[in-house]
């Protein structure tokens, strides 16, 4: 058994943090914190886990995280570069699944979270939590830094094509559409259902802090910097992302077939029929990323379609992969629930 | 193992058994049935069971049902009664997920759903799935008609109040509210997203098929007839019941407690603190009813709020609770999931 | 033209109330005020007003409001009862649609409002603005206390009945059910898209502010005391109430005749044929009050289907129907565009 | 006044002109046809428009239709080429609100179209109305061809870059995102509320019908083919496009003020101020584009965001503005409703 820690619990990504672990064979729950709610009964918040979850939010000063073998933050940005060291020096692992440990480099983060850093020793011992790309160096990790949403998404669309040398690394293109559950369970106007029901808008067109982090991604696996353009959209789903991806061909390649055998082996990675169309439901709740690749037309622009739920391969249920890779689990443990469809 | 067969598995209902039962440990899932989709691989109408269901939807007449232990019918009304009582003569045991054999009455059943009754016998036979009432019954049944969405969700807010005898039962009130997904996956204009998004509205006042189901049930549990003035309305939800009961006070009694003790054994219902609002995204994709008792001002109506998954304790999640406890199985097996919120 | 101001213009009611004013051929738009927006452009906070409306929010101190004709207050509660007074004592005839005024019993507006009343002297002169009960009080009145959302509905649906004497009095029954942007354009976690989305909810059980709104305008109607459970929920739609409205007969009578007898001569209320289902798109975005008459089964208990648009015929179109009143133009000026469907 | 018809007036294209011409103060509504509803009154298949349309649906040969001055087909596909000719021979102007006549190169429409044309005389008549490209044709013309909706969106959103030639005319990308109205009112499973509602899903990759006739419209602003990526997406509103357009830069310019200037004088398109996001909701039930330009992190690459209601500006309304040029009446009469927010 893993006794875990969660630190920040109040948030959309703890609660699915707690769905998923309390359906996890292999994990006891020890702590969940939460500065302001101190005292609450998790479920009397979160009335799904009634009877199933039965801890209190605890102050973080309280907890007993160092007895932990590992603890996932699911804190605001900010909050993991000032306590997770005290907790890493103990011994205990961490999954961060927010952005502080995501971006090598430090002044790049500094200048688009708008903060110091004030661990960046850190940052450069940290790995990258995508396991499709990073999974030995994971295994033994010390902190994992759990990719965002967006660039879990458009990461594993484009990089393949990147992997090919076949695309222009210059243009590439990523339009990607996002539930509001994106947004987190704060409140601010433009979250309200009367704001963001039935309405579609792009946001952060001049500039997203996804964008850096998806460049960098993209740049380590094609061994030099690329170009992209991101452009994210606020659309009435509460889960689910869908990137829609377009790179020019360079070089003529059986794009489907690159696709199927890069995840092949991949638990949580399925490649659709060419021509396919995959829909966010197809993944609602589930850890898995579908991918669709389309040629229209038969011209020299490729469209691949990518999505995740945000929440789940976007967020906790990475960070669950994580710990099962961390901890030499199954990759599957507790992250084989079906999506839920309608 | 419990071998089992799906007729008619191209509807909501029928998805969503199949999510259920590709996660139930103790099933084998046999044969899926649709006239139409004969042929059609099952994970490529439900792209959210690829990987984990393989079966190809087959002929009817093709399919090898007789060699199930339990045959589910999630069909239209009156097919059920056509096709069930070859496979119960045959030994398969049958879970009816359609009205056929709810109403035990069949001369008013015919008035109701406008069709000739082909197997009045096996009516006569028929439990009527409701664990909470029948659990007995159930257990040797050879065919149970599985209760309806709306009846589920009234039925079990309701039931202690008669129970109990301390309320007018000659003036209950259910006004029930629920998602679009109970209409089914039928190509209706009504059901259409530009028709039922940004709506609300009452339908079938003047008399909903659940009217007499609702009715029997509550008349069989008080000993007599009851009165009930039942209002269903179409909200713009996917999944979820929500039914607001009234019931005039006629002797006083502690009705909280009168339902936390009616429920203290039952693992699918859930009674929460007195004054509680339960909304449906706490029962959102699993087999729970959680309900909730308010005497608003003190005054002499009682207030009972009942939310359930239509597609789940409302449909294929209670089929499977009632296969569970035919065949000697754990109650919770397969059922055990927590409700997605967000 | 009537000179017109508006104190508190950055919520719902107040964006609705200058989509109106800025399309009445008889209306000069003077002055907007807020305190927390002064200086922003009124069409850089809502881009729908682009090239329409061409006014900055003011401070309240700042604004020339003693210049005009007519003010309404879309402030939250406990604002116009400060601020009102002065202007009244200027001349100024001002419309509130918040709650200050509409309670006549100061200690119970007290009670529900949790605050003490700082102008009750204006409590007593306030007209209560249901057009189709005091429309000639409204002519001449000062001070209109603008109908909450829910009471304009749910009275406009039982008024018939109550007037008519042949229902029991003492068990009226209103299940109502709302959208969201019921609960103004304010930063609450509750409102928001991941919360009220796909989700459907009842609040306020024990006790809702409108419920003594509701009972004083019923009850004054009835010449006696009323007895009411009023069960308000949340429903994932921006605008729209729908009231489900239940009431025991007493006495025999044409109930459908007694509802278009009436309101014949009414502008804005629609009674339908027996036995229909208004919607609520139905009325979207107008100022109508569409009502069905239900007597199930020929029973002894009555359903009134009563819908609105709770941002229009509940607070600003309402309150535009009030200014022609009071001015003398034809009540439907401003007031028939028609409803937006789908 | 203008004598007007309307062919098929029962799905959403169709209600959507009731609504505008209903508030036209020009127009005199003379009949509405429908084959499947002949005799039904219009107010009864939508009662958003009791009191206010009278008309009933009539077969389309007992029709006065040849009396009107314009008829507007709201029909599917391939219905005006075979009916139109006989109105446009006695005299009558029409305006196709489908497909028939927007494809000059006849050929090319039969195969996206998948059917043969019956009346290709009249397409080389036809008149394409896009005002803000035609307005003088437009002017005099007999027949109309009005522009589909995402069409309107992206061909507006790219002209100016298109007649700048500041732009790659080989590689422009349209990824387009559309409310479920766009699917029309018919029962379709996969315009479900259950389908379509939380989630999101791109469509139509490998080719779409919209495409041909923005490359057409578009090449002829260019005077060259030019090459397009477009790729439709379905997203849970029901009214909306919302279009992001890329363009690589090959030639440097003040790109927001050639857009400013290009629509400085059209009353129905916006510009936004630079680098802003507009949403749906800013143009919903209005006759309105609105666009913004961005160059994110002044690289390469514009980004262009362009918003319509896919039934107004993207097909009723527009039509109404086409109808207005046709008869010499302000180009804005009977369209100058505002927006409705929230």
């Amino acid at each position: 058994m893993v006794k875990v820690g969660i630190v920040g619990g109040t948030g959309y990504t703890g609660v699915e943090l707690l769905r998923l672990l309390a359906q996890h064979a292999e994990v006891e729950l020890v702590a969940i914190t939460s500065r302001g709610d101190a005292g609450t009964a998790v479920s009397s918040m979160f009335p799904s886990l009634r009877g199933r979850v039965d801890l209190r939010f605890e102050d973080p000063a309280a907890a007993n995280l160092k007895s932990c073998d590992l603890v996932f933050f699911a804190t605001p940005n900010g909050v993991a570069m000032q306590q997770a060291p005290e907790l890493l020096n103990a011994g205990v692992r961490v999954v961060d699944l927010a952005a502080d440990f995501r971006i090598t480099d430090v002044a790049d983060w500094e200048k688009w979270y708008g903060m110091q850093h004030t661990s960046p020793e850190w940052v450069a011992e940290a790995v990258y939590g995508l396991p499709e790309v990073n999974r030995a160096a994971i295994r033994s990790a010390r902190l994992v830094a759990n990719p965002g949403c967006y660039p879990t998404a458009v990461q594993l669309g484009f990089m393949p094509l990147v992997e090919s040398g076949l695309v222009d690394l210059e243009h590439l293109i990523a339009d990607a559409k996002s539930g509001v559950s994106g947004a987190g369970r704060k409140a601010e106007v433009s979250s309200l259902f009367s704001e963001a029901s039935d309405n579609f808008k792009a946001y952060g067109v001049p500039g997203h802090r996804h964008l850096p982090e998806i460049r960098q991604g993209l740049s380590r696996i094609a061994g030099r910097a690329i170009g992209l353009t991101f452009v994210p959209h606020l659309t009435p789903l509460i889960r689910g992302i869908h990137a829609t991806l377009y790179a020019q061909i360079k070089g003529e390649g059986d794009f489907q077939s690159i696709f199927e055998k890069r995840y092949a082996d991949e638990p949580f990675v399925d490649i659709l029929p060419m021509n396919s169309h995959p829909d966010t439901r197809s993944v609602r709740a589930a850890n898995i990323c579908r991918i669709a690749v389309h040629r229209p037309q038969g011209g020299d622009t490729l469209v691949v379609l990518s999505v995740i739920d945000n929440l789940v391969k976007g967020a906790a249920g990475q960070a669950v992969q994580n710990m099962n890779i961390m901890f030499g689990l199954p990759e599957t443990d507790g992250l084989w629930q079906l999506p839920v469809l309608p």
